[in-house]
């Protein structure tokens, strides 16, 4: 038998080392391979040779890993170009000299660009004895072919729980207080997650990029809302712009007399424009930052499951020699109760797309969404795993590229 | 018998609701008075005689309150002030109106200055039929006469798991990213919110009020660690302040050219002054806002437990007719395990005073805390109760000051 290795990219979900427990247990299952390797930074530790074995892992080891947010064999923002034949040369080399057959690429669609790029070079050259899996995950929702992607559920199950406790917490002053909270989520192309804050039952106004921000509009909904109730919830998508693609950060910073760039992001453009605007003398402002993709007490169970399989089905798809340039997706059943499936797709139909938010699903005028999104969105943030707890927080894998050399494979 | 009223003050907690709950339930297994109503919006309401009947709540009702973050009754920042003199008339006319013989009012050291000033205004004017109690809560744990404060546990949890998650977000990036990530959390005069991160064990960089504020130091350290390692965490309190107490949000502020007040707080001005000395290219801020004092799913166990039995206990207390003017503490006891009794200390010792993070608990060069800073700490923050969920969120009370008129108390 010959290797593979898996390696993770892009941003970290909270998720996304379910998917590298995943291949590990399966090939512990069912052998395909005598070593699974870990490839430390991505791409980027690939070609510096930096690999970890993870073939023997203990199960208490995959149970934590499991639940350790974050890319626990770190992640890189390197892309592989099709013009830089060096790399791709350097890194055939290297698969070569590790006997590695098969490279699982965990990541969003720059990375799924990245598999798409090495099976063509592959078929190209006819080279026949490597092959590439896209596992995908994303916070971001926004990846084509896919229901809905690994790390999506929890992130949204996170800013659900947040909307819903801090609207509680907004409510508590007599009708005379006047006051607006803007929960700001990721999502710069997509509103998926701005979107999935309406679990909570409680957002007032969703603005995200799929729908050009008004500015006269958002304002009288606001102002509307605080006349009748006095406080107002208001959830924006990072990535929400003007019709212009103008976002609406940076169109604040252009109004500044002094030319001076506003300091944070839509939130506080937003909170600026209501307190300009004299709709509310108070507005509290939360941008989630990393905290909404990387938080492990309250993942989804749907969501880590889905991920753990996700990885699983990769590795078994791969015992097949002809499998290359193809990512695992995830496709939902018909079915009354909510069940997924897991199907092969061409890694270049995910590369470099964005799946947004369906503009049929938004209500008008910033109302929120349909029950349709919902009924969508519901399924995702589903059950809660048992959490392994160490001295009051949850038990971590500490990182693999933290280990120092000795903890590196050599040859 | 007569009855008695629950009212809260302040700023809310994750479990501020628990300590209702657990005066209701004391009422309920022994009961000591006819009806428990609750009062809407603090004194402000009790003032306008809007209250609910909780004698009867349901097992169901009150175990679901216990796990309902923020207020559920409403709160008031309005101030009994001694000089008033036609609150306090309206205020006793009213409890004698409702046969009102104790008033059980939870908050912070405004609150047990209510508390101090109407049994003061009873004690003047020979009023012995109504009788004042304090619950203590607030996530500052920052009240004098107390080991810890309900809510505290909770919002330390909360604040520890982010800064554990968000470390091993920022961690993932090869070393060539440098990235500074600076966490802000709440406590204007007391630094025992950011202390808590610690538990994590990932701070590289802590800032408290309790120790002036000196701008070349922290930079030094900064850079020191980002020399060393490449990625430094930072928490910052909100009331970090210069040794002339010039809060750090303020002082940067004063040095924009045009006299623009800086956008944010203590952690946007850090990340200023890092970016500006080009120690990092990238840092990335995180201002918890409401949501560290909110969050149901990552409760403490302990906290919300003590809560509860702080309500029972303060009920249980109020049986002696000569308890007025009293606050119900928690002490830790001196044993191996972990453990704590409720005493009761005049609510006057307790109002307008601050009880700082203890200095010698801090390491120099804003390094963090000792280890017996961490043992404090340690215990506040074990457990997770079992959180009942509704569609994949934690069920909720209604709060009930939005049940409109029916829902209200009328003679």
């Amino acid at each position: 038998m010959s290797n593979c290795i898996i390696a993770q990219s892009g941003g970290p979900t909270a998720v996304i080392n379910a998917t590298v427990a995943g291949v590990v247990k399966s090939n512990q299952l069912n052998p395909v391979y005598d070593h699974v390797y870990g490839g430390l930074y991505g791409i980027e530790g690939i070609l510096l040779e930096r690999f970890v074995d993870l073939t023997n892992m203990s199960d208490e080891e995959n149970e934590i890993l499991r639940q350790t947010p974050s890319s626990a064999l770190g992640s890189c923002r390197y892309k592989l170009r099709r013009g830089n034949k060096e790399d791709f040369e350097r890194l055939f080399e290297i698969l070569d000299k590790y006997d590695i057959e098969t490279l699982f690429y965990t990541g969003g669609n720059d990375s799924m660009d990245t598999v798409a790029a090495l099976s063509e070079y592959a078929a190209a050259n006819n080279i026949t004895n490597h092959r590439f899996v896209g596992c995908p995950k994303t916070v971001d929702n926004d990846l084509m072919e896919m229901d809905h992607c690994p790390g999506f559920g929890s992130a949204a199950k996170f800013i659900s729980s947040t909307a819903l406790h801090t609207w509680l917490d907004l409510q508590v002053y007599p009708f005379s207080r006047k006051e607006v909270f803007i929960l700001e989520t990721m999502g710069r192309d997509a509103g998926w997650l701005a979107a999935s804050a309406c679990l909570s039952g409680k957002v007032d106004v969703l603005i995200v990029p799929e729908i050009p921000f008004d500015k006269e509009g958002f304002l009288n909904r606001v102002r509307k809302i605080v006349e009748e109730r006095s406080k107002c919830y208001v959830v924006v998508s990072e990535g929400a712009h003007y019709a212009d693609g103008t976002y609406i950060a940076a169109a604040e910073a252009k109004n500044d007399l002094f030319g001076h760039a506003v300091l944070g992001g839509a939130a506080k453009a937003l909170e600026k424009m209501i307190l300009d605007s004299f709709i509310a003398p108070r507005c509290r402002v939360l941008d989630l930052t990393t905290a909404q993709r990387s938080n492990a007490i309250e993942q989804s169970l749907v969501d880590v499951t889905e991920s753990y399989r996700l990885g699983m089905s990769a590795h078994m798809h791969s015992a097949d020699k002809t499998f290359t340039g193809k990512m695992v997706a995830i496709k939902r059943k018909k079915t009354e109760q909510y069940d997924v499936e897991y199907v092969s797709v061409d890694a270049d139909k995910v590369a470099n797309f964005v799946r947004g938010f369906p503009v049929e699903w938004l209500l008008h005028d910033y109302k929120g969404i349909t029950e349709e999104g919902m009924n969508y969105l519901m399924p995702l943030i589903q059950g809660s795993p048992d959490i392994i707890m160490r001295d009051g927080l949850p038990a971590y894998i500490e990182p693999y590229f933290m280990r120092g050399e000795a903890a590196l494979v050599s040859q």
